[in-house]
């Protein structure tokens, strides 16, 4: 598929007019576009503007409400439980997280959980805000089942992502990643090139082990059977049963501490329901927090330095290959599929946006 | 390798008359008795009455200190830093997890961590602690480093265990699980056979795959190189970045939090220092908390029905082959292996105390 490049300064401007215009506020539209470019920068395509199309489908499908209030139903000086009545994943995601690291910083701890939201983009972007003011923060989200529990068939759990970040020099720790052995993402790369899946990634509509992507994407999609499989793999010989386990840890911390809607009932038909959960914890209730951000540094930095296997010239830890992509896509420009763009184009048509002012003159 | 069959009750009141003439007080007996016995009745025979030998040996090394008395070095109302200085993990952990309950029920989070521990048997005893509480816990320890982190040839992170509890019916949920992609016991097992390991578990010295379960343990011990590789595998393809992450997670709730020693620099020479990390939530705090349990036991109970793949009967909830091993367990005996059984012996002839007694007779 070609590729176009744009600095990331443009589409910046771009996609903040193209929120205000399908209705946001400036200062909505700001944040739903830094976190679509922070997927973007971190080198994460399929969470970046390629969402853009999906969130303009869910505005015109009904499951996205653009006017929606949010309301906290429940509350105490550490936790709450928001209900986003059916809002825009990012706003009520900052929204959240914001709450959490505001009781973080007076008790210590801070646990907010949200029911009927929709996708919030990387749930990493909401952990790494706990960073900037110095705490431990965690995200995780529900989402379309697409993974199959161990030795069952038809998908009940979402990619549930579990994300985790922690203060470090010269780099924030950063670990974010699905409970399923790999994302749709994947699986619909293969797709495009016709090419068969690996072994141990999807289980067909009967359960067996499943290489043909094409097939499998349906399947998910029609609710046939079938799906991606939790990391570990398809048995218990390589663990399947502890992605599932993660799985489910997220699926706790978002759709059963709000009282929404588990993932095998989220997205059918005009039903969103899409439900988060955040965290953020302040190391200061645990000692000297500069001393506490050493420790985990040290044991980071005697991490890359350790031995490398052969053939291997480094070890990464978590979060270094995002301050990577950071450096060579402000460098470079950020790389933008030409489904993408079309997309896009569709897009401004709709609402009056001038893309070739922000974009210069695109060739499809 | 042969087994006995033992009363759970005769194994019980055996074990606490061991610990009680190693020098614990009977209610220090009682807790480690508990620890490891449940781990037994879980069916998880690698923690339970077969570590006897481990903390008889590690009290003759000096890793473990008999009469060592826990000091709380920082606490707030959600929080508290506690130095074991060399004592029991059983019984620092069960200290530690009762005092992250105590601050749950009070403010609605507790968060304990533990630094200069020892082996506390299973994460999951603890984090099912605060079920019994009507809490959601989660307990963690690190270990003598024994996972080799992506790309690398030494082992630098332990087993790294990550448990985690919920209230639920007909019974709780409880994940607890290496996040190394099988534990050194079922390395072990292999190595007793002969047989060769499966590909996916382990590295040799040089950071390829390995299936020479001997050669492999050797290394570890002789921290020559190789390990076991985190959950997901020896590459990034099937996630083995991400079992690495959740390894990180468990280090940073236990050493980090802590500032206690990470994996890599416990339980060398006479140096014990292991770390765990504690954590109770209040569901209350989110709402009805029986609204809560039925909410979650709902969704396991449409896990567990959903349609199962070809070949396969049942699929499990987390929680649900420990309940059912504690039934047949109770009905038809502990299996203690021969191995564990001499060791055992040798025991009860240093401490004076009559195996005959509590077991019956028993030809090796």
């Amino acid at each position: 598929m070609a590729y176009f490049s744009f600095k990331y300064e443009a589409l910046k401007d771009f996609s903040q007019e193209v929120f205000e215009k399908m209705g946001y506020t400036k200062d909505e539209a700001a944040i739903i576009t830094d976190v679509l470019l922070t997927s973007d920068l971190y080198g994460i395509e399929s969470h970046g503007m390629q969402r853009m199309v999906r969130y303009y489908k869910s505005i015109k499908n009904g499951r996205l409400k653009l006017g929606a209030e949010k309301e906290i139903v429940f509350e105490t000086p550490v936790s709450a439980v928001i209900d986003g009545h059916d809002g825009t994943g990012q706003l009520l995601g900052h929204y959240a997280m914001s709450l959490a690291i505001e009781k973080a910083k007076k008790t210590g701890v801070g646990i907010v959980t949200v029911r009927n939201s929709n996708h919030f983009g990387i749930a990493g972007y909401y952990a790494k805000m706990a960073c900037k003011e110095g705490l431990m923060g965690f995200a995780t989200t529900n989402s379309e089942a697409i993974m199959v529990p161990t030795f069952g068939r038809l998908a009940m759990i979402g990619s549930n992502p579990l994300a985790f970040a922690m203060p470090a020099e010269p780099y924030d720790f950063l670990f974010d990643a699905s409970t399923t052995v790999v994302t749709r993402g994947k699986v619909e790369v293969y797709n495009k090139k016709g090419a068969p899946l690996p072994e141990g990634w999807t289980v067909d509509a009967n359960g067996n082990v499943g290489t043909n992507a094409s097939e499998i994407l349906k399947n998910i999609e029609q609710k046939k059977g079938g799906g991606i499989v939790p990391l570990g793999g398809v048995t218990e010989q390589l663990g399947g049963h502890k992605g599932y386990g993660y799985g489910m840890i997220a699926e706790i911390f978002s759709s059963i501490l709000s009282m929404g809607l588990t993932s095998n009932h989220t997205n059918i038909g005009s039903t969103g329901g899409t439900c988060h959960g955040f965290a953020a914890i302040n190391p200061a209730v645990f000692g000297d927090p500069e001393a506490i951000k050493e420790h985990l540094s040290t044991f980071l930095k005697e991490l890359r330095e350790s031995p490398k296997a052969e053939g291997q010239t480094r070890i990464y830890t978590h979060g270094e290959k995002e301050v990577e992509a950071i450096d060579r896509i402000l460098r470079d420009g950020v790389p933008v599929n030409e489904n993408t763009v079309r997309e896009m184009k569709t897009i401004c048509d709709e609402y009056g946006v001038d893309m070739e002012k922000y974009l210069g003159k695109v060739e499809l």
